[in-house]
């Protein structure tokens, strides 16, 4: 396996993988660095559904992300063995077992060495991202771009719907509050103690009030800094965390978000540290206008695999 | 309580409930004769989520059916004292729940007297539906607009989803086989033997070429009113009945089926048989064009409507 | 002036004219056999509004309308010294002086022998015209395709809305009843009477129901030859009495209408008729998908055209 | 009457009030603290026509609009008694009538007691907004969001069209100019005089190049909470205030405006203003996309209100 | 290489291949008897650019073809080993290039005994596949459906455009004007002599007025069979045979044609004909609506594989 | 001639040029400022093709464009003789025909002394225009909106696509790298080499990052003013430059772009450089969501206008 070839097709062509990287299903005994792992589960919103079908479209639009991300000034798949692994086997109507196949293929991935970067799907899948997460990396920081906090609890009798991961995340133990970065959190809620769960955690938050004003946002990334040190980051990144402006193919939209420079920018911020995973969710392309929400997936996707190049190879 | 007011307010004034009908959700001693209910959950397709907004969509489209239908010659609301009684209270996560409550709410308003038309939500809403209806009327008829059969089996280890509510309902013995006639079948299949329940069963189903050899389409309707002669029908309409040109809006589409005239038409025949309830399901308006989906759904329950006039009044 | 130019530049090219016509708004002497004429206005209209936006999109869909009507048989331009004369001068807040404007330009263009045909707008327009019409052709047989009949009454205390141009011309004296031939009238009304103003002026009405009896509607036919004889014809199209899968762009769809071809294939059993003018009237673009509606609309302008030139001709 | 219930139906559900609140037209002896009201209007419109659609579309988007306002801190419906009183008797023909109309419900409300939010409908609502508000509050301060200053003069012979009513509110005394405050005027105009009006009368104008300046930015907000004090605000949200990107869903879009973000942090600039009463106009949902205009208007509705209950309790 | 897996797996899910056949790009010493081939090319096209876009579209939208054709009662994939060999590759700016490409592709298809169906891509492409058939099919009837008759001449200096496949196929003896047999021809043209070279070559041609004449229908059909007796048969579908209401997507859409289930039903008659391969061209996705053109084309070219099925096996 | 009539007809009304100016293709002995020309050829995209619906798209778009820039500060058509003269005669299958057409086009008109605002197209044409600017303006300096430095070299063995016009022109001398100032590069590439064409040429890059950093914009803009000095200045814009949220209908779109306020405000610091024409390219209506790409190429070529008339006039 190499990197991405400099194929002679032009890019609207051939069967679609994401970035038109090599695509196979059963890895074996390959080497390589990064997976990209599509997870097409929307069974657990509480408004739009349709984001099952984010990971294809995503990969849809992701056929102009080259190699070198000027934004990073990394050139990624010179860097990393790619490989597009396809899609975890969902079963709609079965969380449990769809929790399950997510755990397992993740577990697989990331003992094979591979930093595995996920397709989504809704936030709910994160949860078992980061069971499996856990086993290797006990210590992890998490950075979380997002509306809401997900910290939510039980609604209609479910614990586990996309509003609660990072609840349930701390719960299990899978995560500390406290190395938990949050960034986008804004909106309205059913009370001001909506964000309780998230403080008494001590989850870091960087509201959209906060993230405007720069000595705010530049102290969150110096704490961010200092707590992830050199352990292993993993990056979450919901698409209605940015402006419905920029990416109306979502679920749960809240206006008055980040812009996607000034996403791209905060993930800028982050270089150095040691990102081991990810993943960008709720893409639901049935809201989308042009695509520019799968555009802008693609790219954050290609980031925060340009993140990873740089953790691994400096 | 009266028939729909000749308002004074121009159509898009006020707030929404369907054609303009006084609102309730608390029947209490309340006299009516036909009950529209919004069905809003979406928790079992196999293919587009959405159809959660159908039924207020359909409510957004039905302002301009006014009381006089000039395809069934009949004034509606002279007739029938109707009512929208709001939705039933859905649990987007549990259909267990949601099935009850569908039962329960259906129940309640057969019990007053009404004839019910439900707003869905996807096609498994129609098993719940029945098994309320089922009490009040053992011996029932139903006609079903369908690109499918719905006499399909398990799908990921899940009995109820929208595929399979026409299967799930003859197992019940809530309706005889033999009194189902399907109208708009067509696509392709698993296998050869995608009917063989169905037919087996003794459903009477007009695919679309038979559709339109005119003599078949003849005897269809004949045998139907020798079938149901003054037994109580049930009418439920999937919308992926009508070719996704008429209805883009829905879940499941498949090309090839009815034009909206001939579904009217159709529906035309039937006057005279004793409607008791119906349904108009699958619209899931994200992937609708100019609302033409919902306003051929609010339509077509406008329609229904007008079949239950005439079956109640002559 | 010559026909319609064999032009070098592709469609897409240049300002966009109807058809590619040359383009003058002050007529002077020059001498021309058709008229094209634009009335962006929609100020009287019950439900959606956005017709006025009608006139330039039709033009825009129009460039592939090029000489010879395959449908029609015959070279429109090579039969017609055409122009596309611009808009009325319109105030879209004062239908008294817009109606003046109308009544004026088309008396101006009617005396130099033109054909007129508009593109509309909203349906009161067709008042105006008629009122011009009626000093050069006081004899005149009306042909009108629409979903509604238009000779509702006043509406919030307007006589004059996009309900009522039938009725007022009738009311006026401008064309007889029993010279006026309905097509595609559907739907749903306040009451069995609406149409009895309609019955009671002897209207000519072909229902969607009595348009798929061939017997039925060969009778319309015979009986429209008839009565207009060799006396002038005007053809008054709404786009909404084609069905909204194929035309969505309209400001007050109704289900279960005609289809292009259809309305093409009935508007080919006119040919020998003497048509002196014509209008497509409520295209609202801004519900339109696709430009579909635009399209068709621009290919019911050049059918008419196509007509008049048959009419005129031979 | 209560606070806006945590109700168990999921936000998809149930006849569509704006926010879910209790809806009543008839308001009787209820006490109240805010009234929601649509105004369905857009006749007086010189561009793009639609948003007649506004009012029941913002209700739509409201659905996810809770309690509590993070952009404010404060919980809205905790403080205030609140109420979706439905929709004015407009007529769409007349707009002496309309404003009559708007004029007497206003004072109606307002005499209970009642902040009144409007959901617009055009700009030209605001004048009889206005004359009804002048009658309890005549030293009224106006903030005012919108791309135009809304002083234009006469047009095509109608002096109260949608570019006109912040010169006629000055003009007939119901507001002074010194006490206007326009954020985000921008574009092209016939000539440099026309903001003479404006600047003649005083109109405090932060025009997108100043916004952008924090200093002058600065000194406006100060300005205004000097000129504003204690006495009763009035905040009129024309939604074209904002760029295009974020609101296309409106009649005269211009390019260059606001970000969502951007007006939501400076109305939280607002807070301790004591506002009365305010409005969101020119939602036009034909040309939106995904609702993302119906969803920013309907947060912002929201956010009036919760600076209302700051206002009112502190 | 087994047919179709009835895999576990929902139909939104995986990397998308058409009907998710098996892929390869490398066929090497395989046996199959399908290749669904994609040709994203559309540098020949006079009007609407995008088909380039239509390989991958109608690949997204044929996740739901599954086995066994309803209209043609055969089930394709346990009759074909079928497979995806991806899109050849094309040069955008270099049609002879590409011309090249098509045919070499196909040929070495074909050589292994295999049927190809073609994704387009613009109708230019026809005359290479058409190049690379009649080496192995000198003798080939071929079916066309098609708004236009292809028969057009160099335009704008260019010989190989998408209106001219047809005339140079004849021109270089590729197939004769006696064999072809085209539908849905329809719209206007330069002049009455634009069919000349189509009548001229013997063509047969069932335009839209003929084909809605069940006695003209009967007998194109009948000499059709005859025609073409048991040697090979090529169908080329131009989606916009179809009416511009259930294809939108396309580049050079004329109102007036073919319904879905006409065309379905047309090609139904022509079981029992020897069809060794075929294409559907013209899927310009950009201009589509919920795709509900790729869906159309999707089926297409799943029933064109049935017929190939049926002529191979019986 | 004279500047744009202060037209009694509403915006929305008459034939559609740029800005509602004048209209003439032979320009003969007239005197005249400033001429808007639509260059409608797309055929050299690497990607999403379509740019050929530019032209009059943005003319539709345009009708709001008046005469005084409040951005600007100037009454750009008291200023400026201002015409339209349609678009070049393209052909979309030759582009060595177009750009002799587009070079001759040009060279005619700067040769009557009017400035040249050219509505594109894709990127492409460009060098044909600056070949023409080149012979009257030898020492030009050029500003460059866009996200792509447009320095590719040769794909698909074409070296003249939309990706390499700046390229071209250095190479054939046309402009100086050291004279060109580049605004809103970004995204992904190739390789890291991919800017060193560019960065060995002296070409001056602000890319995203320092775009945001107001130092390095404001030294970008002190070094424009020292280089260009009292030079002739060309101003090119290809609004992919724009971020796809402002400008989601273009081609190539790319993440984290220019907002438009940010465009106009950068477009402000160049008042007082002497302009002598300028472009908008790579609009792709096709892609669109309301016209607000196509307003804001409309409001861009108004505001190039506005900077030409400026440098001419003080």
């Amino acid at each position: 396996m190499k990197k991405q070839p400099e194929t002679h097709q032009p890019p609207f062509s051939g069967i679609t993988t994401f970035s038109r990287l090599p695509h196979t299903t059963s890895v074996g005994d390959q080497e390589f660095d990064l997976a990209v792992l599509g997870i097409p589960f929307d069974g657990l919103v509480t408004n739009r559904p349709g984001a099952r079908f984010g990971p294809n479209a995503i990969r849809q639009s992701s056929i102009r992300c080259r190699n070198y991300s000027q934004q990073m000034e990394v050139g990624v798949y010179e860097r990393l063995r790619a490989i597009d692994v396809g899609d975890v086997t969902v079963n709609p109507f079965d969380y449990l077992e769809t929790f399950r196949e997510i755990e397992n293929r993740v577990t697989e991935l990331q003992q094979r060495g591979a930093a595995v970067v996920s397709l989504g799907g809704d936030h709910s899948i994160l949860l078992p991202i980061l069971r499996a997460t856990n086993r290797k990396y006990p210590k992890l920081t998490m950075i979380q771009f997002d509306a809401h906090t997900d910290t939510s609890d039980e609604g209609w009798g479910q614990r586990f719907h996309h509003g609660t991961p990072v609840r349930r995340a701390i719960e299990e133990g899978l995560v500390q509050g406290s190395r938990i970065f949050q960034i986008g959190i804004r909106g309205s809620s059913g009370s001001a103690r909506y964000n309780d769960f998230a403080n008494d955690a001590g989850i870091h938050i960087l509201n959209m009030e906060a993230f405007h004003d720069a000595k705010l946002r530049g102290e969150f990334v110096k704490t961010l800094h200092e707590v992830a040190g050199s352990d292993p980051c993993y990056l979450t990144f919901d698409v209605d965390g940015i402006d419905p402006a920029f990416a109306p193919g979502t679920g749960t939209p809240v206006v008055g978000g980040l812009t996607s420079f000034e996403a791209l920018s905060m993930m800028r911020s982050f270089r150095g540290l040691k990102f081991i995973g990810g993943d960008v969710v709720e893409v639901a392309p049935a809201y989308d206008c042009s695509d520019i929400t799968s555009l802008l997936a693609a790219t954050l996707v290609f980031e925060i695999a340009a993140l990873i190049a740089i953790g691994r190879t400096g």
